[in-house]
């Protein structure tokens, strides 16, 4: 079928190809015209027949100026996808302003990464039966080729909450993973630590891709040497952590896993400044000065 | 080649089954005379042509007993392997005391659980470099097909030593997925949890030998309505525990799953029973009572 | 000073009392006519001479209307004081309402709980210092006698954020006797656990008025039997993670004091369910089914 | 009463000052001449009238070498007391001992720091009643003036259980402070720290001996420039936490306290690199090189 493709970066570049290669009419947009297909929103509407479906794979601040965009050039019965990394609270709202308009509304969670394109991508899908039912020849040829990969989770906004999730869980499973492989570099006893996680990536109980993607940067750099500790974060584990909170679920893991990564990123610590300036007052223990 | 095997269980059954269909002959020995090949320890190590290989497979509590018996019916150059549970820090003074005897000692961490005579088991050995070269086609035997599933992790202790950590890192896994699992189960949005949980098996970045379980059982048990939550611990999360503040290891992820599984197992909290004591002390605020 | 004082609750009628007490004329207002002074807002400010100050202390759901109605009311150099407990990021879009009125606007938080009619309570203060200084007779009398118990911490919202700060705190002091006092009960050894909570009243590093409390809770009932583990939240110590999130601050032991709350009040656990659910499915453990 | 004192270190010498400003005769014993009473442990029973008492104040790992010398001088119906920071499991091997020879023990877990000597010491006491009735004029020499501040625990070990349970305590009710430290200093809106931890002094829930400290600390140094984050452990943390894994306790505040003064010493973390190693991985993420 055919279908619009807003941004065309890392993601949606590959996107792209992964759908043209399934044999759909992918008409692109982005701000880049080396790499768009078209001049402009209202061009990429044009050339795309009534009723139109026009995918949003762009970063999350510029998602809401683009619907705004999009409000001005699509037509009643259009469908807008909005396959980026936004909040799913965001979602109802923009379904909202785009039914107003007629215009219908998806959101999706995809993940996958760089590794997407050949593997195909795993979708989380948020929106009404009869939208989700147009857009099935597009999820099918992004999805894996397997059974698994898609799912139609709830209403609008479902997609990105099951997304946000899924990273939730992914920030629990790596920091997992990495402090296995910071106790056992601890150990006198193991003395090869690239070894013991090559040897589980078969027959063990903590197999994953994760796990393939750490011997694999393992293999790279035996001592990840050349890395440093210190960790972005993108959003959703945040947002895991709020909504946590909002519900009352206790995520001890991963919220562990979110403020490792606060702590990575600083060069000293205000609480551990504290904690050393009580220990020199009640016990006159000896503590660093800067 | 010839193998004797101690401890016929669940696990040491499996073995017997997949060491003998790839050709080697295994002699059982089990205080179960239902499933054991030989009456006694003498009789098994009567049976076994020297250099003999005698493989325990017995619950924890029993192995150094077992090892005791072993000394008097096995000769110099002989060699055992622990495929317990036994803790890291019982390798050294056991491989010494046959050591004394003229015997060597080899510990084997066994992945796989009941599913490893269809896959393979994940093994990670410790030991000497000749006693490994020795015993090396009962590991090819025992592990998977591919290219995965075994390490020599190390000297004597580092087998059990790399399991202890594997296990951890297992404790941390299944309470990254099952706070994704409650945090999804509580929102309002996503209609169907069971499958959103399949739908990540392929394409994503949580995929994983653990999602597929997780998957299966809410096949079978969409709520998880039939189990409880509580849950035992068998010793290696709490090892692990035990290195990290021996070693100055920070390890929030494993230990908060470790005392998730405390927490499961209590009826009512006194930690929180101290915290309600002193809200009522202090705000006048309404408690429970019991 | 004359104060107009709208809520007169358990808060609010104690701080009626103190300030009497200290020579402060307060002209009260609760829906409650048993312990009004007044029968309306309209007649509050009536009786108030200009310019008038009037501290709410009602609960955080009744706060914005209740500023709505006395915008009717009051008149152009006016001043509101909130002293409930409202969340700090309410302050700023307030302020601006009353400004719009010619009316200014401070935050408090109060500190002291049933024991501040006794022993003052501790005040944290945000907005201008005109406003501040115009209060300070007020403020002296609430506070208790020594040097201590007031600040003002910044400007509009500020009050509202040291005392959310504040209840962050107090749930990780709390939690951190209570631990103690859970890992004490466990222990084959200590015979005497309120005997120990006693002794460390005076003379050690833990001495504190929680303490204090805690003793005397014990006191009263030396195994917390009547107590349930059940407890509930009030909003500060998730708006303090809330923050903690937002700017990227890693809080464990706050957070940490608040997800066992949320764990006090579950039946049982979704996530331990996945957990016993994997376990099941791994290692065929025998787990506890309801 | 007599009492020799063997270690006269910091907090040795201030005992003995405070012992005999209250009329003790205390007869010490310290390797460093400059500040010992006597040459020997022979001549300090030599100058002690039968039975005698014998308090240690000795850093722990010298502990069990100065028992082993007071057998050699001690008679039957003498008493050893142990106030230094021993494990509490060592010292019902070391009671054992000492009764071998007819010598009683005590353990006293001692609390106060450089503070001590002029308020008094906490005192957490383990032992037989009759041995403990026999020091009672020392302990309540050394403990506050007021009605509490010393415990008979229970036996001999569950004064340094009692103890140790108290630096576990402290160390969640430092850490804290500490977060709350941090998130104020993180705020856009608090704009007076120091003062905000100065008014908590009174009036308010979280008033304590350490906030006290903290206030001071912060009028030295208000934004405590001068301190490192670095900050050190003293092993009765990490044996609470032992502790905890042992008993099946879930210690979440107290573990993510000691957690956090692990991560103080380290440059960079290990897991924090495999966490980057995984980002970059699967998302082609940008991570910082070293």
């Amino acid at each position: 079928m055919q279908l619009g493709l807003v941004g065309l970066g890392r993601m949606g570049g590959n996107m792209r190809e992964r759908l043209r290669a399934a044999g759909h009419e992918v008409i692109g947009f982005d701000r880049n015209p080396g790499v768009s297909d078209t001049a402009s929103l209202a061009e990429l509407a044009e050339k795309l027949a009534a009723p139109r479906a026009v995918w949003l794979m762009v970063p999350a601040q510029y998602t809401e100026a683009t619907v705004d965009g999009l409000i001005e050039v699509l037509s009643p019965g259009d469908i807008v996808i909005d396959g980026g990394n936004s909040r799913f609270s965001d979602d109802l709202p923009r379904a909202e302003k785009l039914d107003q308009h007629g215009i219908g509304y998806i959101d999706v969670g995809v993940s996958g990464g760089i590794w997407g394109r050949e593997n195909g991508y795993g979708l989380m899908v948020g929106g009404d039966e009869q939208h989700v039912e147009r857009l099935m020849p597009i999820f099918d040829a992004l999805k894996p080729a397997g059974e698994f990969g898609f799912v139609h989770a709830g209403p609008v906004g479902a997609g990105h909450y099951a997304k946000m999730v899924h990273n939730g869980i992914e920030y629990g499973l790596m920091h997992a993973y990495a402090e296995g492989y910071e106790l056992l570099t601890a150990s006198e006893l193991v003395t090869n630590v690239p070894g013991v996680f090559k040897s589980w990536r078969e027959g063990t109980v903590v197999r994953s891709w994760l796990l393939d993607l750490l011997d694999r940067a393992l293999d790279e750099d035996p001592e990840l040497a050349d890395l440093s500790g210190y960790t972005e974060d993108t959003g959703e584990g945040r947002w895991t952590v709020d909504e946590a909170v909002r519900l009352g679920v206790p995520l001890n893991v991963i919220t562990a896993s979110l403020f490792a990564r606060f702590v990575s990123r600083q060069d000293d610590s205000p609480a551990m400044k504290a904690v050393s300036a009580l220990r020199q007052q009640f016990g006159g223990h000896a503590v660093r000065k800067n």
